[in-house]
């Protein structure tokens, strides 16, 4: 079964141009003016965008944190990321001292498995670096096709791997082609500032992010840098929130190492003073990294659009604020972590990033879905449009408007954190594989469409 | 007349596939899997990669300097252009005071008229900025499609111009939409060397190197990016050749301002103890500015591959040694600054940089081709292979090789300074608008052929 | 004639301690604990600071400036620096194209010869670089002793050197032991926004900052820096007011580099804010550079504390505010630069620096004396409380406090740009090579009484 | 009983004049021309430099390490410093988890009570930070007068702290008045490399340095800066060896941290490829941090010059070659890590540092006496050559030359690091409190003639 996206414009991290798409069964097989085959199904396009489906490649679908988990699971995790453009993603797999990184990576399978919507993959976290989980790495990269491991820096007697583990795995990452991915913050200073915190009777969210300063980030990601310096490997910080991270990032990248860089759609459009936010309204905003001074967000659109920073998380990370947030009322060490973005990733960086004037359409592609790509191994087959690659296709009306609301989107949480913000740009249909997920802003998806991604070892982009 | 390029694997600034090219008239009108078109040519491009035909921002055709002219014109150059998988240029129209601007481009138009085989355009050299020279950029840059201007910061009582020139210079391109070039060196240091130089009796082609530091560029450099800062304008640094002039663009983008940097493959590949060759033949090597210690080649490769560089020209300048470079024996200064690079600048990036690993694929393609379109208002029509754009392609074989001589170059120059460097991959046929001019390695292209390039307003790429 | 000054607390740029000092003649010959001298003055300093006598290396006195002269002269400036703490100034001598060294420096002979209270010495400034002036340079050091030569990068087709006027010097100065000072500002730069500014009818005093932007003097202070890092020379970099500037300083002295910068009380406690004020009296806050917006302040006195820069000058440049600055109501350009610093430079830094805590007792010697006297080869006669060198003290009750005033002055001029700030700590006496100038606050000195100060050739301190 | 030093210069931090200095007991009463006292032996100082006596801020007497033990204690240690012009030390008090405090400083007056022939102080090292050590904190500042706190972060698994520790202790040594110390080498990647170097069968001296790359040594540097800025607090950084340690501590100065580094003459002058000596000499110069590329010595005397370090530690830590040095023989993690520096920490930087142009007379004082008195709370008592002062003079004859070997040194070791180095400039004599402990270069002092230094809490110098 053949189709024709007929009158559109194809955009890529390098080309813009008007032509016809031609997908045969799952792939693009042919891109040009006037198209034709016969038996076709022909899609209209005209005034839109084609983009490369949204690679997301930082998400906790049915993730445990503190004692409650995140409210999105894959099916209804993957249909919010599909309304919102999104064709791929990565979750993180967790795992913990004393366990295989084969069990771990068996309860991710479990939780996913005939249920996603669309295209999935798994980072994996190290816990921990002995001797049998280094070696069993070797077997993930090649058998699972997880090719990028994750380290925490911070979360202190929970997530948080000390340097050597760290170094070790960096080392290991070198050998056998993964790509290092860190969450750059000093434990140890949150931990204690944390504590002070506390002891001094201050509980309320906005303590959340004043422990958690941006120097704290800034030395974690110089920290990262230079043991991957040492290693002569490859590392990835995820959700850069700060300037003092975009300098180490900056820096380290003029020297040639190998740093790459990830931020988020609420580091670039929201900022501190949320957190302040009456009747405890400041925990819907409460991340870590958590939200900085509105003058950081000009430092992060400034680091997309020089390339110093490469890629789009959203960290989404959904908890419904009555039930979940609630529960650090009366202490904002207990606010769960994150917030739900998995549908308004795509959006709000076409709106605030394209429309605003602050980066161009194709670093837009390049930054929501090519370069996440490239450096997580899924490359040529997922961001792009190109002959012989997946048809993940959004169909955007650059025209079109709409408002974000907790009450139209689509992921399982009770409130949205972009409220109200109105979006220049939105998405009309999304293909994955050459098949509707999004028909004309309705979904036509079915639940455990969804294949596992196994991917490529890392290759310098 | 149509022509189908089949079975080659087509890569742009960031795609990497294997499909068929269809090309009707002077336009690529389909690529895809196993294409048909009736009538159509078939071209076997099997096992070759198709790039984007070549375009060399920095060249010197029939140019006069002190009392000589380089060696090729219109013709000679743009065939070995050609013949090194080149398919546009731009070239640049001096100017001087006194003269309007209509005037010069005039007289760079009757140079050209006719003569080229590939497409060309102009940027335009600005010796002063008066009111009546800077109202009338207006109209170059709308009616001849001139959008950039290159200013002197070296050359003293040659073609220096002063601060408050490169000043209004910038302020005035932000107003129409211009990109600004300058050769970055310090025009009163070098002069004031020099003259220290020869009145201590150092006459010999090395001296042309050590009266020309790093520093004087890496201060030009800087004090450039500032002026462009302080007009909130768009700056383009030619011929970057040394780690002072680097870190200086590298600390700009990073502030996020518009700045941007080319370098050349003599400084790639080649270092200053060239000119300490033996029997004047150091004088060869005689750039401004000049060869550096090979410890900066690293740093430009780097910053290549980290976008921090954006471009490649070749700063095609040649000059006979047998008559014209001879005119320095006695005195340095008498040697006509320059060297012919037009024919291999392609070549050596693609050995030097892709086989020898320091870029990417797409990185090539950038670099060489893509990135120029982008700054220089040629793209879509130059700089990539996509639907709509000119058929403007390069057929290139990479298990092939090469060694550079003089004796098979296609240059009118009787030396080449890459004389007997072996390079992985070569040029097998070139296309420009769908038309031959290479074809398996024979030029059967015509004089006259190529256009003239009406170029856009400076976008942000 | 010997005098004691008993109980007071002596402070050098190192040191801090209880001591009686002995002063036979002009010099300090012995301190130490209850000393005695027979027939000695006894001068009771108990409960008060003893410093070295301030040295204030920037002052403009009967200097002309756009048809006016500034309203101090030789013996008014002297008598009000003296009030201030100031023992010795360093008078800027202006010359001309056309003038030699001898003629310039005989009229500022003739302006000051018999009129200062304190004493005083000369920088030269250099208009042009030709050869006779280079050679002239050489006899100007051995015989006059002037050991500091000033060259403008700004006032444009006024005072503005061109750089080859300024490395020629750079070059000559290495060789006579000569430091090199530069007013640090592009005045291409400000010229043409200048130029804008009027042409768009804007002719207040805020536009004569909003045309001097911060990276005008960022730039102008790093092309200094590398043209003297080419010459392997020595610089001083006069009334630094900027972070961009002393970010360049601070790089410049990580790499070796014999760097010096002065900045001055206005830029420390002053912002652009003032020029503001209604009813034009803005006007008596232009400077130039300008006054900035008030963050930098925080990084001028950083770079104080660190070292980074070395010294206060008061650029004392006093015009009256009626008849004098009003030659500008109408264009900004027009008013007089500088202001009325000369008398309360001691005490501001002391106040805000010392007493705020933001640099130490001994740091506040060394910036308002000690580095002054030896970077401009005074020292060890001036600069400090030492034996041996010349009994310039000024006794100071930290204690006490004054508020600043135009009304208690004893500057030339109608107005005090510091008016109405309340300083802690005050002068009560002052000694000048063993005579008091000032005592108990009241002036004793005698006109004519100030030597001119024969100065030794560079050396690093 | 009085003494007179007639004849001499002084030499402060400051300033340098010839001058009489006049003792009385253990202090300084008076500096003069022509002194006379009643009564008073007069000391002929002609042609010599009077400085204040050294003050070695690192030494490691007595001290375990690894099994063994150093093999000066606090009278052959104390008698080889004074030979050198040494009159105090600050020695390295270690700790261990599980110990109070206070039993750890027992230990250490144990060791020296009645040892030392000059005076002498500790820093204490801090081995974990829970409450009740910072609690007990603020007694030893109190009661012991130790307001320096040294953390480790190397040694991995033995004397080295977590992030949390450091940062706690920041955080109260801001509280209580106290300077953090830190031996900033990254333990992690150290003992990891060394793991990987052992495992590979590479057991030669040379893997000591192999396996502590200069960028742990920058990381750590950047780490505990960055901890610092969070913690308000201030941090001296002991032993820095290489580049990239010196621009952390240029960039956190220049942001007006409270950040100090100090150097010792083995990194000023000795260079990595000594622990290639054959026949196992190169463990003679195992230090940690390791001897570094020559290049690195450059950055390190630049920066004793622009004051971004401020002092000189010998890190005597001191170990026979034969049946100490010897224990690594097959296997370098064994080598005992150290060497004897004590007796020509003073030598070696007038000689290489004054004498042969790179810091002059003044900072050599500030350097190697100065600085560390204010830095540990022991200025004006220690550091200076001022009324009231401690009378530790230096009688140093610069015209004299000596030559260091083991044959003819005072430290109980069998071997010097700088055997065969020609030095510029003697000791001549050495009083300590007004008494000699080194007269016409013979020891003339007794045995537990020192005292312990009850020290002041930090005040930024």
């Amino acid at each position: 079964m053949k189709k024709i996206i007929r009158g559109g414009t194809v955009v890529t991290a390098s080309d813009t141009y008007q032509a016809d798409v031609l997908i045969d069964q799952e792939k693009v097989i042919a891109i040009g003016e006037s198209l034709d085959a016969e038996g076709a199904e022909i899609i209209d396009a005209a005034h839109c965008y084609l983009f490369p489906g949204g690679i997301d490649p930082h998400t906790h679908l049915s993730m445990p944190f503190g004692g409650t988990m995140t409210s999105d699971d894959f099916t209804t995790g993957t249909i919010a990321a599909a309304f919102g453009g999104t064709t791929s993603i990565l979750d993180f797999c967790l795992s913990s001292k004393g366990q295989t990184l084969q069990e771990a990576i068996g309860i991710w399978h479990e939780k996913s498995r005939g249920k996603a919507v669309i295209d999935y993959g798994f980072h994996l976290m190290i816990a921990e670096a002995n001797d049998a989980i280094l070696e069993e790495l070797g077997s993930v990269v090649e058998h699972e096709g997880i090719t990028s491991l994750k380290v925490f820096m911070a979360y202190k007697n929970v997530l948080q791997a000390d340097d050597e583990t760290l170094f070790k795995t960096l080392i290991r990452a070198k050998e056998i082609g993964a790509l290092v991915q860190v969450h750059a913050e000093n434990g140890d200073v949150i931990d204690y500032l944390t504590q002070k915190a506390i002891a001094a009777g201050h509980t309320e969210p906005i303590y959340h992010a004043l422990t958690r300063p941006p120097e704290a980030e800034g030395e974690a990601t110089g920290r990262a840098i230079a043991l991957t310096a040492l290693a002569d490997a490859q590392l990835y910080v995820v959700h850069v929130s700060c300037a003092q991270a975009v300098q180490r990032i900056a820096e380290a990248r003029e020297k040639g190492w190998n740093i790459y860089g990830e931020t988020c759609p609420q580091y670039l459009v929201l900022d501190i003073h949320e957190l302040e936010r009456p009747d405890f309204a400041g925990a819907k905003y409460v991340w870590s990294p958590p939200l900085r001074e509105a003058w950081h967000q000009e430092t992060l659109w400034s680091a997309l659009g020089s390339g110093i920073l490469q890629t789009i998380g959203s960290d989404h990370c959904p908890f419904n604020f009555v039930g979940q947030k609630e529960l650090g009322r009366d202490d904002f060490r207990k606010i769960p972590n994150g917030g739900p973005i998995i549908e308004d990733r795509f959006g709000i960086l076409f709106s605030e990033g394209v429309h605003a004037g602050r980066i161009s359409l194709n670093q837009f592609v390049d930054v929501t879905s090519t370069k996440a790509a490239k450096l997580f191994g899924l490359f040529p087959k997922k961001g792009t449009i190109a002959i012989g690659s997946d048809a993940d296709i959004v169909i955007f009306d650059p025209k079109a408007t709409r408002v974000v609301s907790a009450n139209t989107h689509h992921m399982n949480v009770d409130y949205n954190p972009f409220e109200g913000i109105k979006l220049q740009g939105d998405v009309v249909s999304v293909l994955s594989r050459g098949n509707f997920v999004i028909r004309e802003r309705q979904y036509v998806g079915s639940t455990g469409a969804g294949q596992y991604l196994h991917r490529k070892r890392f290759a310098k982009p």
